[in-house]
Formats: C-alpha cells, structure tokens, sequence
C-alpha cells in the first residue's frame, strides 16, 4: 500500500503501542506534526523544553513498554541527547525523531539555522550514534524498511534509537508493508535452551541455598513474573539490584531487600554472598548499585541471565533468550521448600508510622515511616537522585507498586519530567513524586506540562536549600552546593490559571499528618514542601557519600572537615538555617 | 613553580580575564570547585541547570571577551552540549570545564554512574569535540601545557573548548609556568599584510560605490571600531548582516541598516548589491541571515575578510589576520568624500513613540515604536528567536547599545539565561530582554539567578499563548503550537522571596506607557507582560516565514491555509483567544 512517510511512521508508533508522542515543534518537524494531528491512535503531547520531553519519554516508556519524541534538528536535539544517553544507561526504550532540514539542504551542504552553519549535516548523527542502538536518516528510498528495523532494534534491545525524518520528505507517497509491526522476541535456539535449561535446573535441584538476584532488565524484559514464579515454586529467596527497586513484590516472604554488596543489609548480604547457586537477572553490577564495588559473588556458583545469552561459570552461551530460559526453569525446576532464611519481613519498622499530631521537626527519620504509611498497593513511586531515592530504595513498597528512578545515569531533574510522562501512560494509577529542591529547579517548567493535563500527582518537594547529595561527599557548608529558595508551594498556582490544586509547607510531623490526610481524599494535584535540615539525609546516603568522595578525589583529594570543624567552618546564611539541626554525626 | 592542577587552571581563567565560572556541581567537579572558592579574581555562579550555565556563560563571553562553566560528566555535559553548539555556531569563545571521573577508573573501565555503565569514557568527549574547537583530557603529565594550548584556541578562534579535569588529579602538585597566560593575537605575514593591504586600498581609490558589511566575527574580533574609522575616513555606508545587529553605530549618518538579500530594506539592498566594492568583514550567508541565500553580490567586486585570512576575488591570501589588515587599510586609505547614499536616518520612524494614554490594545505595529523611544545609548538589548529578535533588528538602535541574539543557532530559550550571563558580566549596564512566552518557558528557572544576584533588568514577556513563529510557518491554529498561559508576573516574586520586583501585565498602549514610565526609574527588576495577538507579529518574520516553509517542506508538503480558511479552521480555545485579533493578512 502507499502512505505517506510521516504518517507511515505515525501508523508503525501506534502499532508499536504508543499512544503519546512527546516533544517540542520546530519549523523542521511541523509538517510531520501535521501528519500526527490527523493520525489516529496518537497524540502530540507538547513539553516545556526538549531535555524535559526526553526525560517524560523513558517515564512513559517504563510504565508502558515502549515511547516517543520529537525534537526539532540541532538545538532540539542537543537539548535533549542527555535524557537519551540516560535512556541507554537505564536500558529504556525510547525513540526519538528528530524533524531534520529538507534533504535538498543537506544534499547541498546549504547554510541553515540549527547547524553550525559549516554545511556538516552529520555531526548531530554522530552525537546520537553514541547513546542510541540504532539510527536512520528517513528519505524516501528507505523509509518501508528503515523504520521497521530501527523500531524493531528499540524493542529488542530496550535501549534508545533515532530517526532524522527531513522536512521535505513527510508527505512523499511510499509503498509500505500493509502488515503490522510485528515486535517479537527473537527466538533462542532450541538445543542450547535445553541445555542451559537442564544445567540450571540442575544446579538448583542440588543447592541448598540458592539465590535469585534481578537487575533492571529483569523489568525491561518483562520477566519479573517469571522470576517470582521460580521463586515460589523453589522456595528461592530473591534480592534486587538497586535499579530493579519495586519490580518485584516485595511483600513476598521470599523477599530479601536491596543487593548492594557492602551497603546490604546484613540478612541481604549473607543470603547473596552465601549461597551455593546465584541465580542472576540481568545484572550490572556498577559503582551506586554496589556500594562502590563491594558485591562478592562466587563466581563458581553464579548463573548470569543475560538479554539474550548466559553463562553458567566460566561457560558462555549465547542464543538463549532470557525470557525463554527463565519460562523453561520454572516448568522444569523440581519444587522445594527450604528453611526460611528470612526470619521477620524486611524494614518492616519503615512501614510503621512515627508519632503524629506533634511539633517535632521533621528529619529523614520521622518522615519516611509516615510517608510509608501512607503508599497504596499499585501506586506508581518516582524518587529523584539524592535523599529522596536513597530512602525509598531503602523502603519496603506495597505490592503492584511500580518505583521509576534512574540510579545510574543519576541526572539530576530526570525525576519530575518522567512523572509527567509515567503519569500521560498510566493515567488511572496514582502516582507520587519525591523530589529534593536543587533538582526541582533544573526541570520545574514540566510542572506546567502535568497541571495542562489536570494530572493529580502527590508531589512531595524536600527541601534543604540546596544539594544535600553533593554536601555529603564535599562542600558540607560550601555556598556552591546552595540553591535560591523559591515559594515552591506557590509554583502549582502560577503555572496553571485553574485553581484546582492543593499545597501544604510542611515543618513538623503534626502538619505533615494534616497534609496527608488531605491528600488522601483530595481529587486535585497535591504539593507537600518538607522542610528538611541542610545535612540531614538517610543514612544510607551518609555512608555511601563519603566513600564516593575517596573514590573520587583519591589520597590527595580535599574531604569535608570533621563534624565540629564543619559547624564553626565557612557558613552561608540561608532562609534554611532557621531549620537546621546540624547531624552530621552519622 | 609547583600549584595544584585545579588552581593552576583556576589562575589561567582568571588571567585569561575570566571572573566568573559558572555551572553547577556534580560530584565529579566539587573538589575543583573547592578551589575555586579559594581562589582570587574568579567567583563560582551557580545556575539552576547546565543547558542554563552553558547559555549564561556564552552572554558572559559576548559582553566580556571570554567565558567558562563547569559541569559535571556524562549528565551534565549532555545536558549543556545544545549551548556549546551554539557558542560554536555563534562564533563565541566559552571554555566548557568538566568534573570528570577519577583517571584510575577510566583506567580500569569501572561502570560509574552518570556514564553508560559500559566501561566507555570516552563518548562524551567524541560529541563535545564535534561542537569545540580544541579538547583535552587533564592529567598530571599534560595539565602545564594542554591547558594553555586549549585556552589559547579558544581565544584564537573565538569558539568553545572544552576540558575534562577528573576528580582526582585537581589536587595533584605539578611544575607550571611562573608566567601569566598571554592571550595574544596571531602576527600576519608582513608582505603577504602589504601586498593584501594594498590592493583593498587601490580598490577603494578606485570604487565610486564601495560598501562595508559586516557580520558577527566584526564584534567577536574586535574590529568594529577599525570598521568605523574606514567607514568615517573614506566615507563608506556600512550595513550588517544580522548575527552583527547592534555591533556597529546605526546612529551614523553612514549606517545602512541589516543585508539581508531579498528580505533587505530597498535602500540596503541597492546600496550593497550595487556596490562596485563590497568589502565583507566576516561574512557568513546562512538562510537566516540572507533571506533564504537571496543575497546578490558580485563576486568580481567582492573582498572577502576572514578572521586569519581574505580573498579578492578569486585570490586567495592565507597568514593576513583580519585586524591587522584592518588596521592598515584605515591608515593608508585615501580619505574620500562620495555623494550620500543615505537621505535620511534609516527607520527614523521607528524612533517615535507612537500614540499613547490610550486604550488601543498592543500589537507589534504600536508596540516597537515606544520600545525604541525606551531605549537609552548604552543599553544592552537581548532579543529572544521569534518575534522580539525580527522587531529588535528592524529597528535602529542607541548609540554604544549592545544587542546579544543567537540568530545561526536559534536555540529558543537562550535568551534568559544569556541575559544572566551578560548581567554579571556588565553589572553596571542597563540590560533588556525582549522574550515569547513559548521560549520564556524553556529556561525560565534562570530568572531565579538573576533575582538571587539582585540584578535589575528589565524583562518583557511578550505573551501570545504559544510559538508564534512556528505558526506562521506552519500549524496556525493547531494546537501543537500552544503552550500553558502562567501567571507570569508573579513569577519574579516566586523565585526570590525578597519583595524587591516590580510585575505588569500590559494590554493597551496607556498601560504599556504607565510600565515605561515607572520601569526609567525603578531600582529594581521589571518585569512587563505584554498581552498580544496570537498571530501578530514583525513584518519581517511574516514575510521570512512563508518562505521558509517552502524551503522546508517543499512541493509536496503542507502549507498554512490562506487565511480565510484559518480562521474558520481548527481551533484550540485559549486564554489568548480574548486578545487575539485575527491579523494573518500580511
């Protein structure tokens, strides 16, 4: 059949399930704007600025599989490759079209705006290169196929791709496939499955304490599911790398907690670096999901599932699909029960609230139990780096809970344009932000994006008037790591003329408990600014922070002065000393 | 003499006349930030993100010769990569600094956050060499010459550069010079000098109707005041292209006004494509810049000032740098009398102010008369992509006024952030921005810098509900090219809790005078929203954007409806549709 080639490309993202392209027009990408204003199935949902769309994509695409966006060419681009780069480190498919100067331009090396104005019309290309796994430039000769393989190597491989869709050539008439886009899995090939299959079984049926331990891909291959079934059938304890918080129930009575080698909680540690059969989920082991690189994993005992292949010891096997192999276990594993090597559930003191209805001055100690109280089974959880990740990582979530951060791109704002995108894909389930003030401001505009669409997120907003992060590993009372404070609770308002939202400053637990109560009847955006001390933060943060400023600045390199030196050191005054309890003990 | 490699670089800023560093911290660059606080003559200033750091310094460098920022690897690099785009595009020179990881694991490969966790570092570097003019990676062997040599391009080119310093050699002794860092232009070739002088000059004897135009290299390299003593000694009209709007004095009798091919006043355009020697001054013909590369110049009469070189015709001349030659042609030119080519002050009638104590609702046609009858000699002015640049540079400006826009690049959002940057640079200079509301929301977080500064610009809004530019190009009434209406005015008192701002939002001519009139004497920032049509704008841009969209989308793609059609077409209801008033005639 013929189309045309923007709304071919509109018809192959809808029937890749993507109901929302985000993105920011641009004289290059308007005419295919046209085409996906006409389009069925999907629908432009503009942004505040191009780094933001990016960011609402692999929001989007973690709680719906698959996402878009449009840049316009350069400026767009550009604004927006780091929010790309993120999506390939967190292993999140995105694509990103990008609205490129008519072909006639390019092909004449034509001086245009959004280039360097030098005629190179790749270096943009190469750019992308670097953080996408595959990338085309759309003309008419190669859209029937380019676009399928590269949507096709999105899919399978969970990871970003890019399309230049020149200006000029959107409304050309092609022939195209008249079948839909199929994105299968690749199949594994049958003998090594069985063998793989038949060792791990094997391995399992012979160990006494085996683990399962996921990462990330266990979510972006959707086999979460699969994992919990070999869990329960094999009475198999799991364990999560700190990117896969919240993909699996961690109500379960199998369920361990968070792996982060040295930074585990003890029970954690024992059971992974223990255990006669590790049993691994796409696992990455990086310097914030191992507390630096401190996981200990006998490698004489590990079974690494990969996307697409394992290794069983030091036996390699590619052509095993991980989906596959993880299907083929459960149904092959002999069931077991084994003694339970969790004795109680895991933190559960987090989910017991603190004392209410007092003047006490909230800390990262008093406001997590609540704010654990207060989680629904099915809410979706964002939590931006820094003090709000590191305390719901370390938190035990209802079950069906979803939690969305990025630990290791760790780019700071990633957290309130995903919600804007989490929020566009699963609109029915509620979601809830936490998020410090330095990060708020880089991305804030994006809160506009969410009230135009009347979304209710509860917001929560921690502020310690600045980047506590960043004080932790160095410049405790540097002015650097301070931020400008901003009547953040009046943002809601000013962004959006309808006055259908709900804010609260929040000091002491009692005006917290008030908040919460509203918040959870209100039927209208919910913003909650906690006021936190400077230097308070979970004390996971604590330890992890001054490791990572040995590793990073090395024997010679600078370190924050010792807690006393630290409190007559170089102050900056602030609207927050007023609430600062200096703790910097721990 | 032996200094820490952060202080060493820290002392070369500073001696390369850089006093401010903006950025943000990252864990990655706090232990050289702790340096800089240490340092004398150079001050760190925050911004709210890096794209905002990368746009602040690059206003910095054009108002103060040279600018640096630091950001963190991997996030913050890619997210400021779009604003060293636009330095390069732009021809301004901005020294890109980033916190890299520790040296021993780029050596080891380890999987750190804020990289692809694959070992690779160095991706990153690969994209900012393609927008950077000279790069390198510090370490104790290379810091006391790599430095220099990348400060030195970046000097000698006017374009960014781009230094990774990793976070674990800022504090490692090394040997460097004792000397200070000269930044000294390169020496001409002498006969080369001569013979290239010479033959400008007896073009110049010879020419009834000699032209100069410049473009924005004039002001990069310094030469518009070489420019204007040849324009004064062998009375020569001068016309601009328009990245140079504001670098030449348009109150002399000589100012032709902005070359822009077809798109020029009639008087410009005669005057340069008639000319029988047009010596161009840095000259570069982009879409935007010629009207879609209308421009006519006879290339036998065509002499062609580079920054290192030049061409006459079809001569080539390498190693004549274009200020030395300048300044030799001014000397031994002939001083010339020629019959004035210019009657009367160009755009003289946009000089007086239109009607005012009225209540006529704001247009452009009534709004930019009384915006120049603000002006004061002096000014820096910063025009925003879209409809404030295409009315800032059909107006003549104040004498000594400084006009700052990225026009090659065309970043929408940069203007904000840039008016940042200028401000600490100039402190002491009156500054306006002139800003769509469409662009105003991708950087707005960097009025709350400005506002923490304490400066005191004067900022207008110009609010039509959404990208007007693009509209006119394409999409007149869809709703992609919409964006949220704020509350705008109450932005300044958001950002900043001290009550030292002044907000109006401006619908009549009678309101627009009352703002003026307590903006001339307001010691504090002003903040004006003016309310205007949604499809009003500068008669430029109209006429630009008809012909761009041609240039893009081509034969087959879609045009605007005429204008009878679109007003009865799609429709998206708006805040906006109270003030629109349908103007799509032109």
């Amino acid at each position: 059949m013929r189309m045309q080639i923007g709304a071919f490309l509109a018809r192959r993202l809808s029937e890749a399930g993507v109901r929302h392209l985000f993105g920011v027009p641009g004289d290059f990408n308007l005419s295919f704007l046209e085409q996906i204003q006409d389009a069925d199935g999907i629908e432009f949902v503009g942004n505040c600025n191009e780094l933001n769309a990016a960011y609402a994509a692999d929001g989007y695409a973690r709680i719906l599989g698959l996402a878009a966006f449009i840049t316009t060419f350069g400026v767009g681009d550009l604004a927006a490759i780091g929010g790309i780069a993120g999506a390939y480190a967190e292993n999140v498919p995105v694509v990103h079209i990008t609205g490129a100067p008519p072909l006639h331009a390019m092909h004449s090396g034509a001086l245009v705006h959004h280039t360097l104005a030098d005629g190179d019309y790749d270096n943009i290309g190469r750019c992308m290169a670097e953080f996408t796994i595959a990338q085309a430039r759309i003309t008419p000769a190669n859209a029937a196929f380019e676009i399928d393989r590269v949507l096709r190597m999105c899919w399978l491989e969970r990871r970003p791709v890019h399309l230049q869709l020149p200006s000029d050539v959107t409304h050309i008439l092609v022939e195209v496939p008249d079948t839909p886009l199929a994105l299968t899995a690749p199949s594994s090939d049958s003998e090594q499955l069985c063998v793989a299959a038949q060792r791990v079984v094997d391995a399992l049926n012979t160990a006494h304490a085996p683990v399962l331990v996921v990462d990330a891909d266990a979510d972006r291959f959707d086999v979460t599911e699969l994992v919990q079934k070999l869990s329960e059938k094999c009475d198999i304890p799991c364990a999560s790398l700190m990117p896969a918080k919240g993909a699996l129930d961690e109500t379960s009575p199998r369920y361990l907690g968070i792996y982060a080698g040295a930074a585990s909680a003890g029970r954690v540690r024992d059971a992974v670096e223990n255990a006669d059969c590790v049993i691994g989920v796409g696992l990455r082991f990086t310097d914030s999901s191992t507390g630096l690189f401190s996981q200990r994993i006998n490698p004489n005992t590990f079974i690494d599932l990969r996307r697409h292949d394992l290794s069983i010891g030091a036996a390699q096997m590619p052509g095993v699909m991980m989906r596959d192999l993880l299907a083929r276990i459960v149904e092959d594993a002999k069931p077991a029960v084994r003694p339970a090597v969790i004795d109680s559930p895991v933190l559960a003191n987090a989910t017991e609230p603190g004392p209410s209805q007092t003047d006490e001055a909230l800390t990262h100690t008093t406001l997590w139990p609540r704010v654990r109280g207060f989680l629904r089974p099915g809410d979706v959880i964002i939590g931006e780096a820094g003090t709000a990740h590191a305390a719901l990582v370390s938190m035990s979530l209802p079950a069906a809970a979803s939690y969305i951060a990025a630990p290791t791109w760790g780019a700071v704002g990633y957290a309130l344009p995903a919600l804007f995108g989490s929020l566009t894909g699963a609109p029915s389930r509620r979601h809830l932000l936490f998020i410090g003030d330095g990060s708020f401001q880089f991305t804030v505009q994006e809160l506009s994006s969410i009230l135009r669409r009347d979304q209710k997120p509860v917001i929560f907003l921690l502020n310690n008037g600045g980047y506590t992060i960043e004080r932790l590993i160095l410049g405790a009372r540097s002015a650097y790591n301070d931020v400008d404070d901003w009547r953040y609770s009046e943002l809601p308002r000013v962004f959006n003329r309808r006055e259908n939202t709900l804010s609260f400053v929040v000091k002491t637990l009692g005006e917290l408990e008030a908040a919460l109560t509203q918040a959870e009847v209100a039927d209208r955006l919910i913003f909650i600014e906690l006021m936190l001390p400077k230097m308070d933060a979970p004390a996971l943060l604590k330890q992890f922070a001054g490791r990572l400023a040995e590793f990073d600045y090395g024997e010679r390199g600078p370190r924050n002065p010792s807690p006393a030196v630290t409190q007559v050191g170089r102050s900056v005054g602030s609207a927050y000393e007023r609430n600062h309890v200096v703790d910097e003990s721990a």
